[in-house]
């Protein structure tokens, strides 16, 4: 219908070769001994499948695996929020992380979410999660003091986890979960540090995205959409990728439309993300994960159950959701 | 800088000929007896000088008109929220109007915000407006009794005065202000009506401008944003144009980015763009209309006084504004 | 049922000598000339009834006040929130106010809103108001550049209006409506003026209103409940009445409220705010003015209509309000 | 000052006994085998010290205990929002609730908070600290899935607790940390829980608050108010104790305050209640934790350093907070 299937070629494994966008070419390479990796293109933020006693279901999870490793993805994050990270024990966010680490191809990265609240928890985690195989760690602002959480204490926090951290470090702001905007100023000192390379924002607020983009241009600093329903116009101000939770669903029509942006059609973009922001609504502010588990199930892949106290959907909301899809031409 | 200054060609007048996205040629006019105006390009939401008496200065006004008479603006908004409407006498509010009508060249539109509080408010407003020159009307969500202001009761509002009223209606939607957001399904129902052209959307929310300009392509549905900070990335998505408090100050270059956008030249657009992000940011929500005003007199506009109860700026504010401008470059 | 009934001695025109809680009769008179207007007790915030045309009803307007006016309120309250004021012209706001004087005994007092947007229009409304009989103004904070109204501008506006308004003014604020809390350092600035008697505080903050009373005790200011869901708390904590939406259906039940817990009988007062909750919560920020009106109309009121863009409430919200008295015995 | 003083008799230990409201007394106990505890009185939610290195502190712990035990308190909330339990582990969790049921009479209760975000973990978590002595479990509301946790997810997640839980359970909304009050509904619905006790709110609406204690009449359920800002007030509508921050700083006082609202001398209430408004407003919503820690060691008891990412006041901080003790006279 949009012509852009065509376009997708076997990409796996030379992502970071080919498909770039133009300005991270001539980037300076200034702030560490070597090149910061880079980390443009799509993530899935991978759910975490369970039983039905809400045990994790690691063979669900490796079939799920399986599949993600033949769509040209940049990489996964595990435990971002669709992973419903909260409700997992320490030790099954690092098996986890093993697992996905070694079902997946080494040119696909793995962005492990290793954010606690406290400063010293979230170092032990980082450090367990490298040592599993994580590329790089994503860490989210810690929020229940939120009203304690100014520039002054993020700063001291992601700093301290990053002249700890192993393996390179990116930020993770997402307000619709924690209730707090990591502050702009904040981000700026921070993308300063040689171990920090880039922010996944999930506010969707596309001003201070542009923002971001142009006050850290010195610093080799990239910025990743936190979510599908703005990766368009995130790519427009200069954003490298995006982390969407419908990559979890329709993985490939995603790499599609960062293709397409990447590379100037922007006609061909828009009318491709215009069809993605109805469904990507409904699996995140909408109806959240256990829609995003729902539709998996449609789309072949595993959902599994969501660990108490998500509950199910309920059928309206079901019913619902698969308009979203339907509507918009994916079912 | 950008080179783009050579592209600024004599577009006055000539506007709604040369200069419109693609996506607007081939619309079907289907809606209305003829076809709808055109309303794609830069809009100033031009500010209502003062005298030191706090009375209007209309003669600092028509000074300031001449001005923008030779900017390649599509039009001039009058009393949106960076014009103190609330502030102004009935009387004063289509006097204002009507100067705006005689001073500008007939190419260039006037869109003259209507709204009030109350339906037949709003009614007799529009009607005046329309007898005093205007060629719109820009008619914003009452707010008062927003815990009652739901889809409804504002299908009905809207619906009443575009019903009544002389000349087309353009919706308006600015949360800072109303701490109310037009609701998408009420957007989507008053769309369908053919004496509403579009929607000025100041809230910058991207994913749902996206989704509105996604929603209405059958109504011919033309989608403003009402901020220079989001400007770009509403283009990508679909939007025609801007109406940009930031245009008081910088006209010429927000036209210069609206044709880097229409005419897809994005990577110059991001670079123009992202240096207007600040001083925008700075003339509305970080100081708001006593910082419009200030800095246009730095740009060789007058901005005069503001009504009580607004303050002038405090020096350090004053400060700050400036250094807005000039680390981007401006001044 | 509460005993209360035959507390209710015919109060009129005797309020301010007979039941003022004690700590106001200690007070001392510093700030002006004279002893300033014991403004303790409680006041219906009245509705204004509409015709089928949406007009004032002016006749219907004279029958509720000749109820209220065998009911020992303090005075009325004219033209706040629910008195539908923003949807009055300015000669209708006057209009209203000159017929409520003329209706009611001139032991009630007359607290008439006079607040606009512009510092300059609120001390030309407030002249007319005086000149129409109000014995005192309430006046709103200005809110629609709700960025820019921080202390200094709305101690500037206030004290604009109360340096040249004839008769006392008392603050109001109501975050519901306007989307801004008057700081506390404002209203403790505010305090030490001598024509600013008190503060209409609806936001229910209990703690914020404990902490002014408690730092104007030196000012002898007074602070009103806005609502009667926290009258008692409000009490308690040391305020001297309340403006009750729900005082223009159960007028003699708030004023029992009030004498419950002037003369410290607060279990009797507790048994009886638990039934008021709901009822308040039903015709206030649940089903808002259209509620009062329609409850009106059941307990013996005139409601009427409201203006455009308010709606009648659908067949399921009036039933939904109708069990909120019932299930609490009031109908 | 006061004269309260020489009310507070050697009470430890009779707590249950001698002081409760009069409305607890004719109580029904239908619901269970046996009649419930009654909570009514005065909580610190202590605070957990650590050292210089951010390891938990038990020593200073120990000691500040002993002096706790002097204090008429009903009982202590362990791991409330001013333990910093989210930056505890699980072991660390546990082991300072058997301290603190090591250190107290048994008179008092231990009320240990063991919510976590998912329902097994918290079930897993209750279990355990009621093995390590707690009398009764403060159950948080998870938040981080915000938009999911309606009331039918809250529901479900406290009666799975509330089932398997050998202690009590008491539920709590708190949602200046969570984002998220728990909806009146669901309270109502959980009331009817028979091992389900009662509500600890921080929201400090006090409608809200009064309207549980209405509804829940019949389900013998006792609402605490979750600040020292709206004691007396909550007292005012029906709730039986506070859990109150500033009772680690100034616990007799707080108990003195409850003495004068169960004894029904509300003039004296208030003026103390008046009293404690801004320190109690320092260490919490304006400061935070560091603040409780700070003014601890002003008053003799060991606060210790915050982990990480809190960080300590600044000195203008510590300025501010020692004023709003010394301008109360508490220093």
């Amino acid at each position: 219908m949009f012509g852009v299937k065509t376009l997708r070629a076997v990409r796996i494994c030379r992502a970071s070769v080919l498909w770039r966008p133009s300005q991270t070419v001539t980037r300076t390479q200034s702030v560490a001994a070597g090149p910061r990796v880079d980390i443009g293109g799509i993530y899935p933020p991978i759910a975490t499948p369970f039983t039905q006693n809400e045990d994790v279901d690691y063979q669900k999870l490796d079939e799920n695996l399986r599949k993600y490793a033949k769509i040209p993805f940049r990489g996964l994050v595990v435990q971002g929020s669709n992973g419903e990270y909260p409700y997992l024990t320490d030790d099954e966010r690092v098996e986890v992380v093993r697992r996905v680490r070694l079902a997946l191809p080494t040119c696909q990265l793995v962005l492990a979410g290793s954010g606690c609240e406290s400063t010293r928890a979230t170092v032990v985690m980082t450090e367990r999660m490298a040592r599993a195989g994580a590329d790089m760690v994503l860490v989210v602002t810690p929020c229940f003091y939120k009203g304690k959480m100014d520039s002054r204490a993020l700063v001291h926090h992601f700093t301290q986890v990053a002249d700890s951290s192993p393996v390179p470090v990116v930020l993770y702001s997402v307000p619709a979960n924690t209730g707090l905007d990591l502050p702009v100023d904040a981000v700026l000192r921070l993308a300063q540090h040689p171990n920090i390379l880039g922010l996944k924002d999930s506010g969707g607020d596309i001003t201070r995205i542009g923002l971001i983009v142009h006050k850290t241009k010195a610093q080799d600093f990239q910025v990743l959409a936190g979510s599908a329903g703005f990766l368009m116009a995130a790519y427009s101000v200069g954003c490298v990728g995006g982390v969407c939770a419908l990559a979890n669903v329709l993985g490939n029509e995603l790499c599609d439309l960062e293709r397409l942006c990447v590379s100037g059609r922007w006609d061909d973009a828009r009318a491709l993300q215009q069809r993605l922001i109805e469904p990507n609504a409904a699996v995140t502010r909408k109806f959240g994960v256990p829609a995003l588990k729902q539709a998996m199930e449609w789309f072949g892949y595993h959902g599994g159950a969501c660990r108490s106290p998500l509950q199910p959907l309920s059928d309206v909301e079901s019913q619902q959701l698969r308009l979203d899809f339907s509507t918009n031409g994916w079912i």
